[in-house]
């Protein structure tokens, strides 16, 4: 790929500013736009922004569907083509959310949220990306999803609105890779999972997790970059562990 | 099995009211609640409910949890248990929303409300129905999904909302039935593919449907129950077609 352009969104911590800066070594990459939510939030990602004239911020809340149109066509006025778009976004807990251990905890409002931060607003990106992402060089969308996600590998239970939000966005970006095909063929569209890795969103959990299955963000990028890295158009639609193996719906 | 109960959600019309006719043809069932949204649309259950001491219908807006709880309520009072709950609320169309062709229909409004009708409801019906369903005789749970929300057997795209409910509506209840294991354990808790029904939510695409391929409600019914006379508990947490045949996910 000769000269190109990045879009990272959830980029402010985690595995977002994890691309960020992977992203910043390739010095193919011309720009790497990189939103936030919450400038509170994005200090270091604001930072870096600072020092390194490749990267440009863009205030965005996924689930405001005028914020992505603006996004997009502030991007299209500026380089009019993306090459690699990586969606981070994703809560497992925030203020007043914690997964669900049993129904019991289940409400319309918390589930709600769930579908409009982990899937809707996959979706909207895929609606508005594809006059960005739709030319003739190659070009990739891949969305951080969870094996938490995959309805066939459940075996635990517990943590409804994730599972099913995360569900809910595999089907999302399987349906949009099929358009896309038609659309923008040289695209590829997909959901990973990145492994649990040492975030702000796995913080909570950590101490159930054996260490040495607890990635550092460092290396979750490096593997989830090498597994983009290894794919082709056919490959589109589909749904990738860290380790590039593809996982059951 | 003795004496039973049994609850239809969406019970005004289509595949629920066929439901309610073909359970009143089981003597063993002592009575059937029938739950409804608008009495506007719910003419025929209501009259078949005034000639018919067996049928008790309830008002029931699944998207609203403390009417979910209210009718949990009265049938606690009522009967104490459940042994059949078929959950037929679903929608494709209704005023000022139609399944999406392409992204560019794709809003946030409109997915929220899929989710929030398809999916979220039976959610919380699994949450409000255990005590009802916990007991030492045989009962099951079954919701009405569809094979076009299977993710892997997705090839033709499109509908992005109601396959993207779906999805998220199997994962609840796959994630549910893990739960009544444990806590319910003689509760069998599926979801079911009607195929393609002579109904008011596949009128509007009927023409693509082959003669052959489109059922009657009544034969779908038939078909359903056939299915679910022959599960077991080790069955629980999975997606079944009509035929008998489970579904990928």
């Amino acid at each position: 790929m000769s000269e190109s352009n990045a879009l990272v969104v959830g980029a402010s911590q985690g595995i977002g500013l994890g691309f960020v800066r992977h992203l910043l070594q390739k010095p193919q990459i011309s720009k790497i736009y990189a939103s936030y939510r919450s400038s509170e939030s994005a200090v270091e990602l604001l930072t870096l922004a600072a020092q390194e004239s490749r990267v440009h911020c863009l205030a965005l809340d996924i689930t405001l569907e005028d914020q992505i149109a603006h996004c997009c066509e502030h991007i299209q006025r500026d380089s009019k083509r993306l090459h690699w778009v990586m969606n981070c976004v994703g809560i497992l807990h925030e203020e007043g959310l914690k997964p669900e251990k049993g129904l019991r905890q289940l409400n319309a409002d918390q589930l709600t949220r769930y579908f409009q931060v982990n899937s809707i607003g996959a979706a909207l990106l895929a609606k508005h990306l594809l006059p960005l992402l739709k030319h003739s060089e190659p070009s990739i969308f891949a969305t951080i999803s969870a094996k938490i996600g995959s309805i066939g590998d459940n075996r635990l239970g517990g943590w409804y609105g994730y599972r099913a939000s995360k569900a809910a966005l595999n089907m999302f970006m399987r349906t949009a890779a099929i358009e896309y095909r038609r659309r923008s063929p040289h695209t590829i569209i997909v959901t990973l999972h990145p492994g649990t890795t040492d975030t702000k969103l796995s913080e909570p959990f950590q101490r159930s997790v054996l260490p040495e299955k607890l990635f550092s963000v460092d290396r979750t990028v490096t593997q989830l970059l090498k597994v983009l890295d290894s794919l082709d158009t056919d490959n589109s639609g589909q749904f990738f562990s860290w380790d590039g193996t593809p996982l059951p719906w």
